[in-house]
């Protein structure tokens, strides 16, 4: 009887819930593992997607600006905590298609991350710099920490933020030219270990896969940052020191993003700045081993979940094509074009498709890795990031 | 007025659940990414674990014969699929705490997989030897493999079977001393590939990782059987050939599991057969680098998500310690006693918690692994296996 009426309840809420306009049928008991956000910039929205059926599940609106948007998951992946850069935090309910929570948090904002417990928000910010700790359950603030200044003294940008094993978080501070490792582990009264003088503007960072090591790209100077998060008491080094937009300073169109960085087999593969290529790095000595040759100024430069392949988009004017990397052969082995000015690609969590937005064809094309065949497209109003819940369970995103 | 219905509905559900002896409350609307099942072997019954609360959600029954059960998850992260040792194969729904399908599929068996786009799931038999292929929503079978003779000229028995990338399957036949590879694309008609003769008695296998090489421990001989699945036309090679029993033939009181083993930084730790060692091993050369000694003969050894620490626990008669083995310095810095017989051990997906099966002691510990602190404790009946949702989303599960 009790299961009858139970039954009945989840009929007529289903049934509410198909009738009503938003949020979409479907809002009810269902897994989270298969799903993912797109974000459409312009609308400051984002579509809840499910990579299972290969389509929409309906949208949430009023998420502000969100150029350059980029997303982190909650710990049981119901939860995609969206980063606008007007400084936003909305944390989206992917089952009921809602606004869990929303702040302001600061006034220009570049991106955050989740502790390793899944109960932090971390938010890194370009205006006022800093780093902003949340409750993830609330949003409730539970510490603001201030950046130290560049030399014109103002506040640095925070660039670079990652999540890091032992409830840490790690960032880059732009002006300042310095790395903080931040210990989380009481997250009201937050431990800051500053690195300085790792190198003249820090602009974007990562932490690799297994969560061992961060790795900052340098606007201001060539090289990279290395930090070894297993000794943080051996400093910065710096590795790599061709990497950059070298002597000649050719034109670079869009500063790739250091985030999409493929660590696969033992090797990154390294967006070239301002180059047509992609570097081969030996993670066991961060040293050069090869450089591919693509179509374009990579902007990422992201490995399939298998390794065998790496997929590359592109600055402007190349950002209609996408290439295909044999990470064995290490030489291009397809280039696509699903669209006009492909802005982001996501693959599915073992890797048999990748979706790939391309904003000014409106659209979202879903794309079998093995066959090169589109085998989905969605429309989207600009998209650009796309993020799947997979993510909430891996280090660094 | 229909979202005000709605939470009416919604609490009147609740209430339901909260006043009904099962399902347990919180079967409603919620994320799949942070839930689990912990075996209850004896009593042919698991129970959904939350790792973010730290408790157990409720229980299902009538799974059958869960000795050695083993378990896979659904691409959306909602239910589990249990393999019995009975031939039972079941699909659990999570959310809703219940049989969602259940077949008969073999007379004993020992696991399974899911495919690469979560459409298919495989499982291996013993009686009658044999892989079959089942409808991942239906259960439906799809396909049924027999498998090839051993000399005794029954079918063998099918052990370490995984899943790989391009929708393929990988399995050992203990008694034929084969190793397929099973193309899976078009699941009502799978194309098999034969590797013979790769040594004597293949009884575990596994997928590394990153998808690239499956290897498989031999009983009747030492070394191991090394595929790369990359180019299988290069067939199968033999590594480690100090890996196994050893001349000495010491007694082993129980075989390794092999898909236990910890893939991390480059290197491959392995339980010593018969030994109180772990072996390291270089995963670009599979050559051994190191020995580390340990409290007994280990039976999983398992790598912390960050890779910085290995966890081992033991055979009889040292299976109430579990050790920790600093990766770096490859030796063991902690040794614990979370209970009489620890039959598994299973790190949250992040790794800063570690669940622990204590079958005589009827509990499962979680310890912080960076305290080593026990930070809760759950009842449950003579645990075995604890197995978590992030799994949905990696290869060689």
């Amino acid at each position: 009887m009790r299961r009858n009426d139970l039954a009945w309840c989840r009929i007529a809420a289903l049934a509410l819930f198909t009738a009503a306009a938003a949020p979409a049928p479907g809002a009810d008991l269902r897994g989270t593992g298969d799903l993912g956000v797109v974000i459409e910039r312009a609308a400051g929205r984002v579509q809840v997607v499910d990579t299972t059926a290969r389509g929409s599940l309906g949208s949430v609106e009023g998420l502000g600006d969100l150029s350059h948007a980029s997303v982190v998951f909650s710990r049981d992946a119901r939860f995609a905590y969206v980063f606008g850069r007007d400084g936003g935090l909305t944390k989206v309910d992917l089952l009921e298609r809602r606004i869990a929570a929303r702040v302001m948090q600061a006034g220009n904002s570049i991106g955050g991350a989740v502790s390793q417990d899944g109960r932090i928000v971390a938010a890194q910010n370009y205006t006022p710099g800093g780093i902003k700790l949340f409750d993830a359950a609330t949003l409730e603030l539970l510490a603001d920490i201030p950046s130290a200044p560049g030399s014109d003294g103002k506040p640095s940008k925070v660039v670079g933020l990652a999540d890091a094993p032992g409830q840490r978080f790690v960032a880059s501070l732009f002006d300042a030219g310095e790395i903080w490792v931040i210990d989380a582990r009481n997250p009201r009264a937050p431990k800051v270990e500053r690195h300085r003088d790792v190198g003249k503007q820090p602009y974007d960072g990562l932490v690799t896969p297994d969560g061992r090591w961060y790795l900052a790209g340098l606007f201001g100077e060539d090289g990279l940052a290395l930090l070894d998060l297993w000794h943080p008491e051996r400093g910065v080094q710096r590795v790599l020191p061709g990497y950059g937009r070298g002597e000649e300073k050719l034109p670079v169109y869009k500063m790739p993003h250091l985030r999409g960085w493929a660590i696969a087999g033992g090797y990154a593969w390294l967006p070239a700045v301002g180059r047509h290529e992609v570097l081969v790095v030996d993670t066991r000595d961060w040293r050069e081993v090869a450089r591919v040759k693509v179509a374009g100024q990579p902007v990422f430069v992201i490995a399939r979940p298998d390794a065998r392949q790496v997929w590359v988009n592109f600055a402007f004017p190349d950002n209609g094509r996408v290439q295909v990397i044999d990470a064995e052969k290490r030489a291009v082995i397809a280039s696509l074009e699903p669209g006009r000015a492909v802005l982001h690609l996501e693959f599915t969590p073992r890797g048999e498709e990748v979706w790939i937005s391309a904003r000014d064809d409106d659209r979202v094309v879903v794309v079998d890795t093995a066959t090169l065949a589109i085998v989905a497209t969605l429309r989207a109003e600009s998209p650009s990031g796309i993020f799947f819940t997979s993510r909430a369970a891996r280090m660094g995103f």
